[in-house]
């Protein structure tokens, strides 16, 4: 894998006002780590050659997915500001980059299924995941908090893991918070779906987007993995709900590419009488919480 | 109009046991409310002669909606249990009918953009509108209560009208209180798309029915009224996010039909361990009220 050149989708960055954003669609190799980062390293640096300067790599990239057990999971954890960061950060001040990355964080002997945002500074946040799925609870601990969104040079991001982008509350919550965009690693499984439907991940992403007038620049799984395939469906999505670039069909690793005008996300209109934010009934909305 | 036949969309219903849903795209005339009856009442009958059992209509059917004014919505307006109700109805008994409408509702001195769900026993519910789009708000009070599930023959129905779609907090709320299919009078303004992008609109009725695993029925408006067209994308979707049947190329009136299997929007398991309400996390949700 290692030796391949990424397949960059569609035309070079157009000139433009918008924030370059790559998505990293990459398949690791489950449990080797060093050569894992070797792949996350490659990707970042053809990201940066083509003009990104925000890029995102999918949901625990440095270790792979399926694990059998938990003892695995641990053995290929490390600490948030760990080996992982350290090498990201100076990729992040060498290129001038902000990066986003999935990775299996170890606490001490708690594991959180976790995404660092770094930059030339260094770790600037991490995320723990809230909302797991199916096996992951029996090896992460879910997160307690929300979504940082942190003020970068690239704007404000905000990040969520995978099937955090299920719950609308928590993608609400994000836009709230101040996010320009939310940078999504995930691991989506692949599912059948009808002959000519754009995957129904890529549509709740989409909709995500244009409920919150923010973007989404989602970094998905390529490969297969003991078993399990993806659904390969990395996308960058503008705070209008249309697509600004997706992965192509063939399921390969590939960066995706896409200019953001990310200043836009901060006008919440939708006409000169509407608001996504001020147009909700929060008086109504108790019960949601129930 | 009146003279033409509607369109029915794709095959004929299929053999199945899934309830038929009818949701009749249509173009009324603004102003003409004898007119609009007869166009309603045309498409109810026609729904049904192709099997139907739950039919939707969209918002408000039988006015119109580019009103000049408050008193011209006035003047077109009636209460819940109006003329509108009383036809609907007689159509409802004699047929086997739920039927679901959006009309201008007259309660003494204040108007509301509602809908009505009628059956053969009568009106059985009333929704108003609780999220008013741009110059609604100078003609309808906004709706103060949550959107009614209401027990029927053919599963639990719950009402939302067309901006209402856009808050995710409000489409959770119906599907908690219990709907399998939530039917959704709207009038969509046309706004331009990305070629070969699905409209966003019906986009984010994809991510609801996912997200929360009830089925949607949408009964979206035909043709244009004084200068404003309609996205005329009418849509049942079934409670994977998947449509089930939309409205075709050509913005006319149509009738779009499908089976719904209802009772499985009420398992909202979306694997052995994962369910979409029980997989919330409430706890942390508390800041998307603020």
């Amino acid at each position: 894998v290692s030796d391949t050149v990424l397949h960059v989708h569609g035309a070079p960055l157009p000139d433009g006002d918008g924030i370059p954003v790559a998505v990293c669609q990459l398949a690791p190799r489950i449990g080797n780590r060093d050569e894992n980062l070797r792949r996350v390293e490659q990707a970042v640096l053809r990201a940066a050659e083509q003009g990104a300067r925000l890029v995102v790599l999918p949901e625990l990239v440095t270790s792979g997915y399926v694990f059998r057990d938990a003892a695995e999971a641990r053995s290929l954890a490390e600490p948030a500001d760990g080996p992982t960061v350290t090498r990201l950060t100076e990729l992040a001040r060498k290129h001038g980059l902000v990066v986003v990355a999935g990775i299996p964080e170890a606490a001490g002997e708690t594991l959180y299924n976790s995404a660092v945002l770094v930059d030339g500074s260094g770790l600037r946040a991490t995320y723990r995941k809230a909302h797991l799925w199916h096996g992951e609870s029996d090896i992460f601990t879910p997160g307690s908090a929300r979504p940082p969104v942190v003020e970068t040079d690239v704007g404000r991001v905000g990040m969520v893991v995978c099937y955090d982008l299920e719950f609308p509350e928590w993608m609400r919550q994000v836009a709230l918070d101040g996010a320009d965009i939310v940078c999504a690693p995930t691991n989506w499984p692949h599912e059948p779906r009808p002959e000519g439907e754009r995957p129904i991940e890529v549509v709740r992403v989409q909709a995500s987007a244009a409920v919150n007038r923010t973007f989404i620049a989602v970094a998905d799984r390529a490969g297969s993995e003991r078993g399990v395939s993806w659904v390969s469906g990395s996308a960058i999505v503008s705070f209008d709900g249309y697509p600004l670039g997706v992965a192509d069909d063939t399921g390969d690793e590939q960066i995706v590419l896409a200019r953001c005008e990310v200043h836009r996300a901060r006008n919440k209109r939708t006409g000169p009488r509407n608001d996504v934010f001020a147009d909700r009934r929060t008086d109504l909305y108790r019960g949601t919480l129930e």
